[in-house]
C-alpha cells in the first residue's frame, strides 16, 4: 500500500479542517463568546498537524481503490477526533465519548445528539454542531479533490470511496470539474433555503443551522423541541429542501444543462417521488383526526416523511406516538434512504431498485430459462460488478446491523429501542423509536454502546467498505510486509 | 408451460394424503374416538379427487423448472387445504381460516398455533396435527419420488423445487434412490428418537408425538405447557435430536457409507455445530442465577437453541422472560435456520457461510484486485448460478419479510409482536416474542393477518421461489396465449 499518499493526503485534510474551525470564531466573535478561543487553538494544532504531515510530499503517485478507501475511512476518523475538542475542551461536552459521538454524529450526517439541554449551548458551539453537517454532507474529500489539483488515478477513487449509491458517475470528464460543479450546486441550494427562512421571518442564526443540517441531511436542531416551535411557513419550506436535497445531484446538473428530458426520466429520481408521495399519502390517511386540521396533519406527515427518507432527522412532532403502521413505514424508509449521489445516507433509492429488479429477473429466467436480458437503469445495462457489489453491500450492512445489535442489547434495553437506535445510526438518520424516540437522546446508552454506534455512524455515511477495509487484516499484512521490504 | 404433468401429479399427490389421513384413523379407532370419522370422510374425498386428477396420464414429460415449482406451490396449498378439512368438519377448530392456518402451520413445520387449550383436541388430531410436520419435513413429493416412477426430467426439478439450501446434491446418481434413501433416514431418525423416549418413560403416545414433532422440526406440542411438564431426560433427548433433524442428511449418507472423514469435513456441518455451542454458551452464562442449578440453565439454554436454530419451536420454559441478549440470539437464530438438506427452516447454515465468505471475497478484491479466486464450500468451488440464487433469496426474503410486517401491522400491535411473528412465521419455527411468546398463540390476529402468515409459512417452507414464481403474471400470461394456440 502506498501510504505515503495516504499520509499526505490527510495532512491536506486537516489543514482544510484547520480552516473550517475558524467558521465557529466568527460566530463567536459576533455573539461575543469566549468558546471561540476553543476553536482557535484546536485549528492551530490541526494547522500544525497538518502542516507536518503533508509536508514531505509523496514520491510515488501509485493510488488505488485501497488507498481511496484508507484515506477516506482514516480522515473522517480524524476529522472527527480533531472535531470533537472544542466541544471536550470547552467542557460544553464534558465527556470525551460524547463530544465524539456528537462530532460524529455531526460530521455523517446522522444527527443523534447525547444532549439533553441542547439551548444551554453556546452559539458558536451550535453552529459548529450545524455546519459539521454541511461539511459532512458532500464529503469533505470531495471539497479536496475540487479546490486541489491531484495525480490522475487518485481523483476517481478517492471519489468512488467517499460518493454515495452503488456506482459513481462523473457528471463531467474531469473528477475535478465534477467536484467544483457538486459543491457549487450545493453551496447554491443551500443559500436559496437561507434565503426562503429568511424571508419567513426565521431569525438568521436559526436559519444558518437549518439550512446546513438540511443541506448535509443531517438533522441537528438548535433548539430542544426541534421543529415543533417554528411556524409552518419554516417547516414547510424545510420538508421542501430536504427532499431536494436527497436528489441525487446529477438530476439538476442534468437540469442546469437543459436535458430537462433527460433528467425527468431518472428512474431514480422518479421512484424516490413516488416513494414520497405513497408513504406520505398512508400516513396521512392514519393522522386524520389526530390533529386539528387536514392541512395540519399532511403536514407533519410531509415533514417526516421527508425528514426520514433523506435521513435528516428533524422532528416536527413526536412520531413515536404514532401508530404501527406510519411507525413501521418511517422505520422502512429510515433504510430506503435518499438518492445515490445526493447528501443522503441509507441503502439509497437506486440500489432499491437494483434489488427489485434483480428479483424479477431471475423469477423470470424461471419462466424462460433461455432469456438473457441483463438489468438496465435508466435504459443502460448495469454492469455485472455493480449488481454484485450491491448483494455484497447487502449482506455486509444485515451484517454490521446484527453485530451491532448484539452489542447493544448487553445494555438490556427493549428490542424497538435496541433495533430503532442501529437503524437510525446506520442509516445515518438521527432519532429512532422507543428510548430514542424524537424527543429523547442517546446519552442513556453505555460508553461501549456509543463507541460501536460510532462506529455504525462511520460505517453508514462511507457505505460500508472503506471502514471494513480499514480492519481487514489482509491490508495490514500487506503493509507489515511492504515495509519490510523496504527496510 | 405442460400443465397436464402438473394435473398428474397433483392427482398423485392426493392419494397419498388419502393414505396419510387414514393414520389418524387407526388413532382414533384405538382411542375409540368418533372424530375418526371425520377423517375416513377427507380421506374418501382425496382419494376420489385424486383418481379424478391422474385418471389421464399426461401425453407430454417434458417438464421443466417451472413445472416443479408450479407443482410443489399448488400441491402443498392443495394438501393443505383438504388436510385442514378434517379440524374443520368436526368443529374442533370452528374457524375455516383458523383449521387452515393450524395445518399450514403443520405441514410447513411451522408450530404455530391458534390454540389456546391444545389439550381439548381429541387424540386422533393431536396425532394429525403432529403427522403433517412429519409428513411436511421431508416433503411429500420427495416421497412421491421415492415411491413412484417417473419421466427423466421431473425427478430433479421436483426435488430442487422442494428440497432445501441453495443447491441440491444428489446422493446418488438416481434421484430416486437418493429419496429413498432420505426417507429411509428419516424414518429411522424418528423411530430411534421414539425408542429413547419410550425409554424414559414417556407415555407411547406422547412419545409419537413428540418424535413426529421433532423429525419434521415442527414443533407442535400436545400439552398446553409445552415442554415444561415433561422430564428432564425427556427434554435432553428431544433436544439431542432436534439438533440432529436440523443437520444435513447428506451428513448421515456419508457417515453409513463410511466416509466418515469426508462427512466430519463438512463446513456446513461444523459451522451449525459451532453456532450452537457458540450460542448455548453466551446464553448459559447469562441464565446463571435464572435455575436452581447449572445444569438446570444449561438444559434450558441448549433445548431453546436447538429448538430455534432448527426452526422446531418446542419450549421448555417462557424464553420472552429472557433477557435482551439471550431473546435477540434466538431471535438471530430464526433467520439462520438449520443445514440445508435437512427438515429445518430458515435461511440455512450453507447459505450464511456463503454470504460471508462473498463479503470477505469482496473486501480481499479491494487489496488484491487482480485476484481471481472462487468461493469455496467444502474444497469445490460455489457455481455463480448458486451464489447468484442465494444473494436473490435474501433479496426476496427482506422484501417478503417487510411486505408482509407492514400488513400485519395494522393491527397496531407492539414492534416486537409483529416483527418476531413474521420471523416466526416466515422461518417456519412457531413461536416468536412479546405476545407471540412460547406461552402465547396467533389466535389473537385477525383473518387477513393470519392469511398473510398463511403465505409466509409457505413461502418460507417452498424457501420462496416456487410460491412466488405461482403468482407470477408472465407464468399465466405464457399459460393462457399457450391454451389459446391448442385451440
Amino acid at each position: 500500500m502506498n501510504i505515503s499518499i495516504v499520509r499526505y493526503l490527510l495532512g491536506q485534510i486537516l489543514k482544510i479542517e484547520a480552516i473550517l474551525l475558524l467558521f465557529p470564531c466568527i460566530v463567536a466573535f459576533i455573539f461575543r463568546e469566549k468558546q471561540g478561543l476553543c476553536f482557535l487553538i484546536v485549528s492551530a494544532v490541526s494547522a500544525l498537524l497538518g502542516i507536518l504531515l503533508a509536508a514531505k510530499k509523496p514520491k510515488n503517485n501509485v493510488f488505488y481503490l485501497k488507498e481511496g478507501c484508507v484515506t477516506t475511512a482514516s480522515s473522517w476518523i480524524i476529522l472527527s477526533l480533531v472535531g470533537c475538542l472544542p466541544f471536550y475542551i470547552s467542557r460544553e461536552i464534558p465527556s470525551f465519548t460524547n463530544a465524539l459521538f456528537e462530532t460524529v454524529s455531526g460530521f455523517t450526517t446522522t444527527g443523534a445528539s447525547i444532549l439533553s439541554d441542547i439551548e444551554s449551548l453556546s452559539k458558536c458551539m451550535l453552529f459548529w454542531r450545524s455546519f459539521t453537517h454541511w461539511i459532512g454532507g458532500m464529503g469533505v474529500l470531495v471539497f479536496l479533490l475540487a479546490i486541489a489539483p491531484m495525480a490522475g488515478g487518485s481523483n476517481m477513487n478517492l471519489m468512488k470511496a467517499e460518493s454515495t449509491g452503488p456506482s459513481v458517475g462523473k457528471l463531467v470528464p474531469k473528477v475535478r470539474t465534477t467536484a467544483r460543479i457538486l459543491y457549487l450546486l450545493y453551496l447554491i441550494l443551500t443559500i436559496v433555503q437561507f434565503l426562503f427562512l429568511i424571508l419567513g421571518n426565521v431569525p438568521v442564526f436559526d436559519s444558518i443551522c437549518i439550512a446546513l443540517g438540511t443541506a448535509g441531511t443531517g438533522g441537528y436542531s438548535i433548539k430542544n423541541d426541534g421543529f415543533a416551535s417554528y411556524s409552518p411557513y419554516c417547516i414547510w419550506v424545510t420538508g421542501i429542501f430536504m427532499v431536494l436535497f436527497g436528489v441525487n445531484f446529477n438530476f439538476y446538473y442534468l437540469f442546469l444543462y437543459k436535458k430537462i428530458k433527460k433528467a425527468l426520466q431518472m428512474e431514480e429520481v422518479r421512484t424516490y417521488f413516488t416513494i414520497i408521495l405513497v408513504s406520505v399519502l398512508i400516513i396521512c390517511i392514519f393522522n386524520i383526526g389526530n390533529y386539528t386540521s387536514f392541512v395540519e396533519g399532511l403536514m407533519h406527515s410531509f415533514f417526516q416523511v421527508a425528514s426520514i427518507i433523506t435521513t435528516t432527522g428533524f422532528a416536527s412532532i413526536d412520531f413515536d406516538q404514532w401508530e404501527q403502521v406510519p411507525k413501521l413505514i418511517l422505520l422502512a424508509l429510515m433504510f430506503v434512504g435518499g438518492c445515490a449521489g445526493s447528501t443522503a445516507g441509507g441503502i439509497k433509492v437506486s440500489r432499491i431498485i437494483i434489488f427489485v429488479k434483480t428479483v424479477f429477473k431471475e423469477l423470470l429466467s424461471y419462466i424462460h430459462p433461455k432469456s438473457i436480458k441483463k438489468i438496465q437503469l435508466d435504459h443502460k445495462p448495469i454492469e455485472h460488478e455493480v449488481i454484485r457489489a450491491t448483494n455484497v453491500y447487502l449482506i455486509i450492512f444485515i451484517l454490521i446491523f446484527l453485530i451491532s445489535l448484539f452489542f447493544i442489547s448487553f445494555e438490556n434495553k427493549d428490542f424497538t429501542t435496541n433495533f430503532s437506535a442501529i437503524a437510525a445510526t446506520l442509516n445515518n438518520i438521527g432519532p429512532g423509536l422507543s428510548m430514542v424516540g424524537p424527543m429523547c437522546n442517546f446519552d442513556h446508552f453505555s460508553i461501549f454502546s456509543k463507541y460501536v454506534m460510532i462506529f455504525d455512524m462511520l460505517a453508514g455515511r462511507l457505505e460500508l467498505f472503506p471502514l471494513l477495509l480499514l480492519f481487514h487484516p489482509a491490508l495490514w499484512k500487506e503493509y507489515f510486509s511492504s515495509r519490510k521490504g523496504t527496510i
